[in-house]
């Protein structure tokens, strides 16, 4: 039991406060000779990096990560891997109000029922702040995986902001780096753009449903019963903050369809078997198929609002708040590299565990 | 790592296949001085028994469980409990012919991608057979939880089959024990049964959604950031055969929500906090609020279907598909007392995790 | 955690009672595709098995393995294998008395205290039977062993009864079969049944020196710093019933060296790295060297004896206890095959998890 | 698995290099509301601090932790703490000889040929600089045991340097802090100093055994069976650098035992159970009696040493080396603090998951 790690071979522990001296994540199991950097992991932190554009937070943190160990001469050396990342931009003024308030939505409450004692801090631990280490965690998982599964790719995008969802006749992967949503749809992106604009200027925030893809991903990955891919990715995704729903494929809707219409028809391929659809998301029995591993995600709006909330203070009073400060009116936006770095850091450990257990005993077809 | 258990400090551990000479649970760390007995655990099994109406399968399969250790005079001694249950009709010659076919939708492909061998025999491990075995544990932890913490119920039910939802203005608690769906409105019962008439006599299946709460669950359960109570959530009924999507509180449905709709205000009532509304499922931040504990998953339709499907054989030869044999045209109904056991394990394991870690010195309010 | 549990990729949970119905091992992450059936697996209980001469305990038990499931005509399926054992002979009426008396030495007193309930009939879950789970897993990791590494022997034998030790002079590993103590010296094997005998009459008991000693084991297995080889060996033998010191190598001598006595000069062999000498007893950093891994541990001498010790009972009053029954007058005896199971199960682990972590990305010599 | 991990509810996770840019260790699981500053760890580090003494390498590192997580305003908030020592004195040049060839005794050969990569810089992530991790870390353990167990104290001291032990009639725990091997004998620590005094000028070293005791700790902490209280303790010991053996109470002496010389008598006192010697070390069934925890280990001399030892480089080319620079004669004497360490992370540990499982069921005696 870590409480704040995942992974079994390759695990990561995150650790820090959103307003603390820095915060990070402890990489156990990288495996030895992967080709590691400060600038690759960078590179995906930025894209998490608040105060982007208007549609995040105006935090100013330039997210820098430092490597403090497990890499040597560019390589990582299968020890572990500190990832530090100093908080820079505290402010901490803009929460005093928060110390004695429970703000509605947000962990303030649950904190100080659970441990009796808790950092307001910008949310302290329950800050999605915490999410910069699990990018820079990802970071590492997709150098591994690149040079371990050349070929796999890993896709985030938004499919869903508030009630508007994309049109997926539309659906244009290049768009997904155009815009501030990385959403794979132009007319969505320009009408998201003026939906949000409206809502923030109102002082109100919306949810959102990420998506994340994986293609490349070799059949045979996942441990049933319980270390089932699909298992360890609900639980990857549900850990990230906001997030209220998790699913696999066709998700939720795999309940309206009849077996005839859910089964995903077998034919052989000159590679390998191929599937007439992918209703299953790549999964079944807990176990990759070589098709696409498909996940989406529900993010809840943000509950840092300008609309005057009620609530009760520790001591029980009844009040209303408010909460100031610098927040994205959808934090889904920035859920998307969480969600692929959570993908990364689950498929990396899955390659291991199955490389460990079943090595090439694993089954051929035709 | 065990690929085949969950839980932290009540841990379950689960084997067996569908048609070898047993399947069962080992359950590690039940607290002792619990009153168990065969008869109490047998009374969870019997809800989730196959053969009991037409709209299971009529496999006869007595599932009788025997406490092979762990108790002493009605007792559990904090030692391993192992529950086993012998499976007796197995009727291997109905299976025969998957051995060499994978069946669409099953874990038939998986299974021999991944290991290079596989136990055919009614799915083998891969058999939502399994499920008894979880069952049987949540006998253990309810045990465990009506001890620890008398007042809490848990409760499952089935609020979707098919594109037929049920009407939530009907619910009605004690409709849900009065028919074989399990389902809290009359009138939905009496739909459903006529249409999954018809579906079973075409040959075809059906998914569902289910529902699970908790009442009575003390705040302060769940351990973030990796052990938070809804990411052990998902990642137990992820675990269950055949679902597709789990959702806590609104679930998928939050991502259309604005942040003023979504927060739940918060009031003091008598006995703690009281909330306006509960569009986070009882749990805020991964923490129990103290208000009901609700889940909801999706399981996909039966595979098993009478329909031909294409697939092909372990030499990649085209082939077309009949399961024959003795199938659930909806496994989602007998997934409900399943549901309702994860949640018990869960809720033990987090139980016993906070008090722990944390001990009394959680926050009091007011 | 499972308090019950060893391993990490190769993961045995074992569980049971002395008196109960059963007991037995449930044993994950086994490679798939391993021959396995149950007379591979009675070898080795057969060593174990009480009741073989007159130096072990004379209770009569078959100690026969049942396989439950996860094996599928002849070869293990990558799924968890129970091995079950059932009690025959439980004679309760031996035990009566200890229910309310803490024996000396024994566990009697610390259950009770830990758990407030505890199964007093020979020892419960305290007693060394459960051991037999742990040497049935051992055969399961030694089929997995003789697959994987070809040529990797292990084998454990005496070396010290009492104040008696072997003469290394005089080893010889065909006498290990041949005398009922496993001991690899025919004089001390002649000596030491005198020894026994007598102290057997006299209804007392005495401990021993074990030492196992793994040869071919690979170069590179073992995972600072904290799984280190030797430091799961060191946990694998002291939760060993009994056990009192464990030693790699040298062990506690080594405290007695110098620098320059101490370091085993290298130099270049045909097939890679050679020793001049093996005070590291085959493990260097945490991790194999490519020598022999020798592992040596005390047991304690057996508790359970004929002479009169003052103890007191359960509600404080004095009492003298005399522990009749059925003893082994030196448990260290049967604590050989015990050895020899967790180190297989052990080195099993270790393969595992380097071939996960690292595959071949070793460094070579040469 | 978490290959630099120990612990199960109290989990510490040690990172860093001897010469990269910092090492630390991730504390999860920390109960809330211990008081802890920077201040109170620095005091337990600095006893382990190197360049104290001529005993000890002259490399000359403050050793300063900075608390990085999971404190605010002076108190544990139950996330996870960082520990953070910047690495200062560096001096890479004293060891580039060491980058091709492999130095006897050390884990040079090891690590190269498990990862196929090592960081040579003064052993990398095998030097013992690694220990001061765990110091931190032993630290916090510390602050929480004196919050949660008032009392309970844990002392370390050598008993034996080469092969002069000390004299036990001599015994003064006063001396302990009086000289530079912690040792509880005024005369031993004379005639150590000259024996010390002569090795090191030799260019020699020598190894060492520490006892470290544990008084005041609660009756019923362990979890058997693989959770024992004294696996828990063998792994934590032989998990430090150069620990070659480890012993409980009595240790490889109790092999040369009668039953009736090593059954510990049991008599009721003012307080609960009194018992007539400690031959079991505070242990019975791996889980504590209430009397003293003793745990003994072997440390092996220090493997850098003047004296030339023949040994081969990567390429397998026969050469001598000699390692020049700052090394401890005795690596032994600043084991004492680590072994102290790792009891109070251990005791710690049990303590939570005692709780957590057992609460106040435990039972009472008299």
């Amino acid at each position: 039991m870590s409480f704040n790690s995942f992974g079994h071979l390759f695990r990561v522990t995150t650790w820090g406060e959103s307003h603390g001296p820095a915060l990070g994540a402890t990489v156990d199991g990288c495996p030895p000779g992967v080709a590691i950097d400060a600038a690759a992991i960078q590179h995906w932190l930025d894209r998490r990096k608040p105060g982007q554009n208007k549609y995040t937070t105006q935090r100013r943190e330039p997210d820098e990560v430092e490597i403090l160990s497990g890499v040597y001469e560019g390589q990582s050396t299968g020890t572990p891997i500190q990832l530090m990342i100093r908080n820079t931009d505290q402010r901490s003024k803009d929460y005093g109000d928060i110390a004695e308030k429970f703000r509605p939505g947000h962990a303030d409450i649950t904190y100080w029922q659970k441990y009796g004692i808790r950092d307001p801090r910008g949310g302290g631990r329950s800050s999605a702040r915490e999410t910069a280490a699990r990018v820079a965690a990802g970071g590492v998982a997709r150098a591994a995986l690149a040079d371990l599964v050349p070929g796999l790719s890993i896709t985030g995008y938004m499919v869903q902001m508030g009630p508007h969802g994309i049109d997926r006749t539309r659906f244009d992967a290049a768009e997904i780096e155009r815009n501030p949503f990385w959403v794979p749809d132009a007319t969505a992106a320009a009408e998201w753009a003026e939906y949000l604009d409206a809502l923030r200027k109102s002082g109100d925030s919306v949810g959102a449903v990420i998506e994340v893809v994986a293609r490349g991903v070799p059949a045979g990955l996942g441990a049933p019963i319980y270390g089932k891919l699909d298992t360890d990715l609900a639980a990857a995704m549900m850990s990230i903050n906001a997030v209220k729903g998790v699913e696999i494929g066709d998700g939720m809707a795999a309940a309206a369809l009849t077996g005839s219409q859910n089964a995903d028809e077998i034919s052989m391929g000159a590679n390998g078997p191929v599937y007439a659809s992918n209703h299953a998301g790549g999964i079944l029995g807990g176990i990759s198929t070589g098709q696409d591993v498909v996940v989406r995600f529900a993010v809840k709006p943000t509950s840092s609002i300008l609309t005057p909330r009620k609530t009760i203070t520790k001591s029980g009073e009844p009040v209303e708040i408010v909460t100031k400060g610098r927040h994205d009116p959808c934090v889904g936006i920035r859920a998307v590299p969480v969600g692929e770095a959570m993908m990364a850091c689950i498929l990396l450990d899955h390659l291991l565990l199955h490389r460990g257990q079943v090595g090439d005993r694993g089954g051929r077809i035709g």
